[in-house]
């Protein structure tokens, strides 16, 4: 036997997000997530990053299907851009996974190019020479799976995110004995997720945050508002049923929350009669005791409800010193200045404001370290890579696992692009893919290029001056006086001395433009000579070299 | 008795940075510490926030004494932009303080302006009605004091920043007998320290810190490269004689580390003969395991030594398997995406890395929750003031003063700009100062104000269109066919096609206008409909406003 798969990731390794892998026999291939990552670029006008589908694109023949692992934007995100981009394969995943695809095919259009599968947990799909069961884990959202992918030359295990819980709200625990039962049949190569793989504690259960909100809100002496993700459908069916127990209302706000709800109840997963909510508009009609406030906003987002409630500027929701704040999140990395700055605003509010760094409101959807020697233990695979993580974590991970008793040797840490070749007793990188990322815009997809990126990261830091002038086409003569107009340069009260003085280094270059018609020639070189002239001049005076764009108009 | 002070927080008071407060009386004013925030906003341009020393200017005469109570930036680096600005008091400090300002101070031309004064540990100065005695605490730079200042109505202590480390490699211990002492003998007000007051347990102290280098350095296998903030002068001296005890030579990369070094030397409290370093140019020249590399650059500060050779990209330093990589820092607010790249990249080379998440290789300058308690039972303050902190941290610290018996009507929540009026039997805000901060490009001070920042926003965000055209001043009648010209708009296989659109726009208009002459009326706003209706034609392509410049030369 001397068959082997490649593996590539093209993205999820070495960074968190943007999740999306391709596992590849001769015959088949199946794509296995495809997600999207917010860009920290927002202020160039750029709100994603997705993958670049063109080497997959070159493989499109042969997926037979992309598999979600769970509903995370990370994760399912950039479903509807591979389409776009002409990827063409039905798409399989969990009964509220497929719900959230669902919606976001349908915002971009692409909820009619191909059929979306639901699977049940335990479920089988046979593609070509591959064969895809899935396996419910646990995670910050519900209806997460793991796949146990059976090639020509061995089981394959990738856990997608995961944690294990004892007393997840809804939904099955983690089933070791399945993870135990492949260990024991044997399992070629497991990828397992490396996110807090640098955390040794024990993370806290669902239950115990279930328990420490019963606890808080039945102190509560005023409104009780919560900021979460929207996707924690365990978290909000924990709360809704306290709601329920002490007799309080739900009020929702925030457009994911709503939907999130809607598709839970849709899923089975909530479950509710409508008189639980009242619409936020109304709550001022209600005792304050008697009101919960589940809301979007937890990452400060400047534009969500919570900012705006943070601010005062909600219209129907004030804050006061009995009210009771619940940060029911983790921050996200290069989000902790907003986070920071919500929360400052809230605590000016007067109210009780508690988060996961002071009080167990909030556990990650990650395993930590002694769950994930719990699964290098119970699989056993004789190769081994880490994903979904920084770097940092993937070399952590790698570390775990050799202490797990795989061999050194059979270990993988790989990057984003790297082809991996898998074979019965061999693991290698054996090629290299470049340029995986693709900024865009928005949803509509419109990129931003690296020119443009580039162009408008000068512009924000410099500004940009405009140098304009006419001249007579045929004879060369200079029409009009030059012009400078200049935005983003220097502050109000420096601009008018600065494009004077300008003007007067324009004005040089004229004269000699000048002298030269006289003797006959017309420089054709005046418009470049500006430019660069305007550059060194802003250089000296203002130490930076701006984007300076002269225009000569011939009439 | 009747009399009263003010006390007025320019900054540092719900945020962290950029610390500047006046203490004034009826006839005296002094000024405590006058530092600077490094923006976020670097991609516009801004590099620093300072205070805005206009309302500070109107009490110019009375300020008879700036203080600094140690030498970071946030406490610092905004003196010369003060004298700039025309503040003129002789500035007091530590003697390591002092050598900081002066450098600072240097480097901006102000180094004449004002005397400089060295204070020792437990001097006196009296300043008018106000006395102010120095103490020694401990803090991550060498020489922090904090303040007692004498004033007709009590004493004041102001703590700066600070922590009790019974072991600092430099300098006293914190003297609780003098704080104390101040306590029985009764203390007005206290402002002290707000950093670290979420944090629970009891801090490392420095000398664990050391124990746990000299252990790490010694099972090092190959070259060690620490990364530490360059004013932790304490850190520095124990891995200087951890390197002298172990036989090693220490090479210095980062402008300031080298500057510091000299300061610290010239302060006394780096004792080494030069036989200790190497050049960094030189270092392949030693036996790996005998160096030690001391570098800046563990915010992830793209431009550094570090940040270089985590790249690959450094001159005199390839890091292999066998290296130690220590980051002995923690992460700033707002640099959590930075530094994780950096750590990433630094893994890449395959070398250990430790930082501060995973092993003891850092502690904060900055006191915990217990120290902080501690401060508050020695003082037994009638007031209390918490400073230097984001606001929630401000709230905390109240909760624990009051938890301490500071009655709650005693404790001022105080934000930047208000104005406390403090009384031998009362505490209340009377006033509110707007418009505290400024924007500035670097060290020379060019102000950013809130219009450029707007425009520069605009412009990185969508990029800007200019539409020029020519135009007979006398008939009105347009010259030459409209120019278009876009930067940072739209992709570059986008653009063309866009731009061809956008012409049609504005031939649409001037056609109207051209119908208008012939009629006999020049519209007079020709321009201004064209900058209208372009926005709108790129509003329903790209879905935003961009900045539309319209220009019409008349010839």
């Amino acid at each position: 036997m001397n068959k082997k798969l490649t593996i590539t990731p093209y993205g999820g390794l070495g960074e968190i997000g943007m999740n999306c892998m391709l596992i590849e026999t001769e015959t088949s291939a199946i794509l296995i997530d495809c997600g999207l990552m917010f860009s920290e670029l927002d202020h160039f006008g750029v709100e994603f990053v997705i993958p670049n589908f063109s080497h997959l694109l070159t493989k499109k023949a042969k997926i037979r299907a992309i598999f979600a692992t769970h509903g995370h934007e990370d994760h399912i995100g950039a479903i509807s851009f591979a389409l776009k981009a002409g990827i063409r394969a039905p798409i399989y995943a969990s009964q509220f996974t497929t719900l959230m695809i669902r919606e976001r095919l349908r915002e971009t259009g692409m909820h009619e190019t191909v059929p979306l599968n639901v699977l049940a947990p335990g479920a089988e799909v046979t593609l070509g020479d591959l064969k895809v069961k899935v396996a419910s884990v646990n995670h910050s959202i519900i209806d997460a799976f793991a796949l146990f992918v059976d090639t020509p030359i061995g089981k394959i295990i990738h856990t997608g995110d995961f944690k294990i819980d004892a007393s997840p709200h809804f939904g099955d625990i983690l089933d070791k004995n399945e993870f135990k039962k492949a260990g024991d049949e044997g399992v070629l190569l497991l990828m397992s997720d490396s996110t807090n793989v640098e955390r040794d504690h024990e993370a806290l259960q669902d239950e115990h945050i279930a328990t420490r909100f019963e606890e808080l809100f039945s102190k509560a002496e005023g409104l009780i508002l919560v900021s979460m993700f929207s996707s924690n459908v365990g978290r909000m069916a924990n709360i809704f049923e306290i709601a329920r127990k002490m007799g309080k209302k739900i009020a929702l706000t925030g457009r994911s929350m709503e939907q999130n709800v809607r598709l839970a109840h849709e899923r089975g997963a909530l479950t509710f009669d409508s008189s639980l909510f009242i619409p936020i508009d109304k709550i001022r009609q209600y005792d304050r005791k008697k009101v919960i406030v589940m809301s979007t906003g937890c990452q400060g987002e400047p534009r969500s409800a919570l900012n705006r409630i943070a601010h005062a500027e909600h219209a129907h929701i004030k804050l006061d010193q009995n009210d009771l704040v619940i940060l029911s999140s983790s921050q996200i990395p290069g989000n902790e200045v907003p986070i920071s700055k919500l929360l400052n605003e809230l605590f000016k509010c007067g109210a009780n404001i508690l988060y996961d760094t002071i009080e167990d409101v909030h556990t990650s959807g990650h395993a930590t370290r002694p769950e994930l020697k719990l699964m290098l233990e119970m699989v056993k695979p004789k190769y081994f890579i880490p994903i979904h993580g920084e770097y940092r974590h993937l070399v952590h991970h790698a570390e775990l696992a050799q202490e797990c008793g795989v061999k050194q040797e059979n270990i993988c840490v790989v990057e984003n692009g790297e082809v991996v070749e898998l074979g019965p007793d061999s693991i290698q990188i054996v090629d290299q893919i470049t340029e995986l990322r693709v900024l865009v815009a928005g949803r509509e997809g419109t990129e931003i290029t690296k020119t443009l990126l580039k162009d408008r990261r000068k512009l924000g830091e410099m500004g940009v001056v405009f140098c304009l002038m006419t001249r007579e086409k045929d004879s060369g003569k200079i029409l009009s006086k030059p012009e400078i107009i200049a935005r983003g340069l220097v502050s109000e009260s420096m601009e008018p001395w600065l494009l004077d003085e300008a003007l007067n280094i324009v004005q040089g270059q004229i004269e000699k433009y000048k002298q030269d018609l006289k003797m006959g020639v017309i420089n054709k070189d005046l418009a470049e000579e500006i430019r660069v002239e305007l550059r060194r001049f802003l250089e000296r005076n203002i130490g930076k070299k701006p984007t300076v764009i002269p225009l000569i108009m011939d009439v």
